[in-house]
């Protein structure tokens, strides 16, 4: 496979405008208003592998938006590589700070991407690295190299929760097995750093509402009388945390796996600049849980954050009234250990004890997921670590990340074989916020490394 | 005036028409985009004002919404009553929770009102009660009963502040010389128990910014090592109010005016059903600041309230984001002797000194206005008094509201006279909410009460 390097030069061009078109479609899981654009966007993900060479792509319908499945299997005897990505993306808002409309892609230089970067929503989470492996089977088949079988399992609900991926693994468990599944939904720590995510965090995401009087009322009159649910919602967000930054809801660490002193040892050595961090994102300061890193802190540690807040007037000027309703999403990143259906409970029945009485309040789950800790002493991640040795000419880091894919955990339990998170994106690629974008060079390296993946890993399993 | 009940029973259905046809002008002060509607509005009131017998109407340019101003001027030895009002409303927001279109009137019964309300926003705050005095008007001058000097001033901008209705009264003390201010700006306790306002509290209204990193972020790779706008600002306000529901802003209650244990106890003689009270608004229980009744928690006490928070994702669905921005409204109502610029500096001082570390914090006062207290035992209040029992067949109750209108405090520094607050809308008429309502009976009962005022006043003052 000397000629990967050549091969993704040569096609650079085309690769980058085939993902600008994948790119312009909305599909936006979170807004049922989408729908369609996730359908058009599911057809050309089918389409564009077909092209790349599998010899069976199907759209597998579910309870919620459909899966591309597609496989190319060139010898049972072989081991089989299973890819899993997703063609759904975040929602753009706020749409103002975008500096190009998100869904109309724009290739532009910054300091961390000097080849250029592709803006737009989606092009690093997930479309510009699920499509990584679209390509990177396109030169295996092209050139004759590919070594092994290969399944593609592109999902569309990432970005909400996974619900329907559960329900067609439980169906599909025979057209899905595989000796190892393959995901590129993470970073990297630089492009002279390169490094593997060996965990992710779990997720319990909730909305609340808390309701007050049955009516919107005028704040002078009634001001100071009756409970303000908006006024409430704050207090009772506050209390969540206290002075040091724990979680103060009862039984939340209870399961909390505390890391010894040599694997904290082991964690500070990753290459980290607290300055640059902090003047990365204009920060004076950062903040979080007393007694840990900012890389302990969002990696091995439990959080709860508001992701939005909403309640009362918020137009223009002035409007004196004390709302009905306020509103909150709220969500906690779990650690190894944590169960999210029972910290939802715990979540649950602790905000509901904590409401004062003039307030009614309810809590109402979203989603979520577990926690995962790959170790790093297997044959995959060994298959993983060659291969951006030979790419990247590196040994690459073995990183926990503090984002979550929450179906990994199921796939390891229900499909029984490992993972690999080989992500090529940056910390600095916005994902999730205005200008997301994903590096050019990042793109044609993952498409690079990804071929000596399989090479590496049939090398290591075939009998 | 024997005859004024009468002739407002023959003209109901063209004074609630003519109300309804005012109704219907979308003139919200808070939102640039309706400055036609405001003028429209301002030139609608002016026509109405020369066909109930002024001599004189002028739309008067201002830095910001014109101010209506008429005359209808009979001889200089008698007495001149100043009629205060606003033709400005409040947003209608949230719309969906309107029954019917906010500018589309509807006229329902309720329990309140069994002979119909008008439902529209400004039905009675206060394009309904401010043309009970345009109604008034034409019933003494077609029946040639008036009996002293009237003048107008209607402004368009007390939603929002009534900024420049100051600069008007500084430039105009001649031309707005009198003897008396009349509003109908304010509420009674029930049709069977009139009142008098005696007392109006003062407003600082303020709005907040607080500014985490400079992008919203993924609440995985962030999540827990950076200050989460939302989580400060939901603490922030949360410490403004301890556990007594005091506020904790240092000095805020310093020149707060405590009353004695007899003018409570008077007060706690006003007839009040607070299990009612909490029917009526759906309430398991009222809350507020420890010590105080309900009817002093929304009189004599100052309060804090957000009337408005957003930040982050508040779309359908679930989006993991760390918002760079979170932002609230806050207003405070003020009682006596606080002066409103000193309470928002304290604020701002306060407020921006609480912000931990790792966020910026950002204060913008939006406007405010003095607290006020008439006392009872004067001419002016002698004359409203006798105009209730005439009108009413029952001495009315003397009442400190919870409301605000910023600029009475102004007229007596400015214009050195007494302001008599004859209000006749209801609790439950939905000022400011969706649904906002005027009761046609009380509609009726005001343009019948007003001109015994100009009757009594005449006489106690007449040289």
């Amino acid at each position: 496979m000397k000629d990967v390097k050549e091969y993704a030069e040569k096609n650079k061009d085309r690769f980058v405008s085939e993902l600008v078109e994948l790119l312009k479609i909305p599909s936006i899981s979170a807004d049922p208003a989408y729908k369609k654009e996730l359908l058009k966007t599911a057809d050309a993900v089918k389409k564009r592998m077909e092209e790349a060479g599998c010899d069976l792509v199907e759209i597998c319908e579910t309870p919620g938006n459909p899966i591309v499945y597609g496989e190319k299997i060139i010898d049972k005897n072989l081991p089989t590589v299973l890819v899993y990505g997703h063609y759904d993306v975040q929602p753009p808002d706020p749409l103002e700070l975008w500096d190009n409309p998100p869904f109309e892609p724009v290739i532009k230089k910054t300091a961390a991407h000097p080849e250029g970067a592709i803006f737009a929503r989606g092009a690093c989470d997930d479309k510009g690295q699920m499509y990584m492996h679209v390509k990177a089977l396109e030169y295996m088949t092209k050139t004759g190299q590919l070594p092994c079988n290969v399944k593609f399992m592109i999902e569309g609900e990432e970005e909400v929760g996974s619900e329907s991926l559960g329900w067609f693994i439980q169906r599909n468990k025979e057209k899905l097995a595989n000796d190892v599944i393959l995901i590129s939904d993470t970073g990297m720590i630089a492009p002279d750093a390169p490094s593997i995510t060996t965990g992710l965090r779990g997720l319990s995401y909730v909305e609340v509402t808390v309701t007050g009087p049955n009516r919107d009322l005028h704040s002078g009159l009634y001001g100071g009388a009756v409970a303000n649910p908006i006024n409430v919602l704050a207090k009772m967000i506050a209390s969540l945390t206290d002075e040091n930054n724990h979680i103060t809801i009862p039984g939340f660490y209870d399961k909390v796996e505390e890391l010894s002193k040599e694997e904290r040892a082991k964690m500070a050595e990753a290459p980290f600049d607290l300055d640059k961090y902090k003047k990365a994102l204009d920060l004076d300061d950062v903040y979080g849980e007393k007694g840990y890193s900012t890389n302990e802190r969002n990696s091995i540690r439990p959080t709860l954050d508001v992701n939005g807040i909403w309640g009362g007037y918020t137009g223009e000027g002035a409007k004196t009234v004390i709302a009905a309703k306020a509103h909150a999403k709220i969500s906690m990143r779990l650690v190894p250990n944590q169960d999210w259906k029972e910290i939802t409970e715990l979540f649950k029945k602790h905000f509901e004890s904590i409401a004062p009485r003039g307030v009614k309040v309810e809590v109402n789950p979203h989603h979520g997921g577990q926690a995962y800790v790959t170790p790093i002493n297997t044959l995959e991640y060994k298959a993983a670590n060659d291969a951006y040795v030979e790419s990247f000419g590196k040994t690459p880091i073995p990183q926990r990340s503090g984002g979550s894919i929450p179906i990994v955990a199921l796939f390891e339990k229900e499909l029984k074989s490992k993972t690999i998170l080989m992500g090529f994106g940056l910390d600095s690629d916005a994902i999730h916020s205005p200008n997301e974008h994903f590096g050019v060079w990042n793109f044609l390296k993952g498409i690079q490394t990804i071929p000596l993946f399989y090479k590496h890993f049939t090398k290591l399993t075939k009998k």
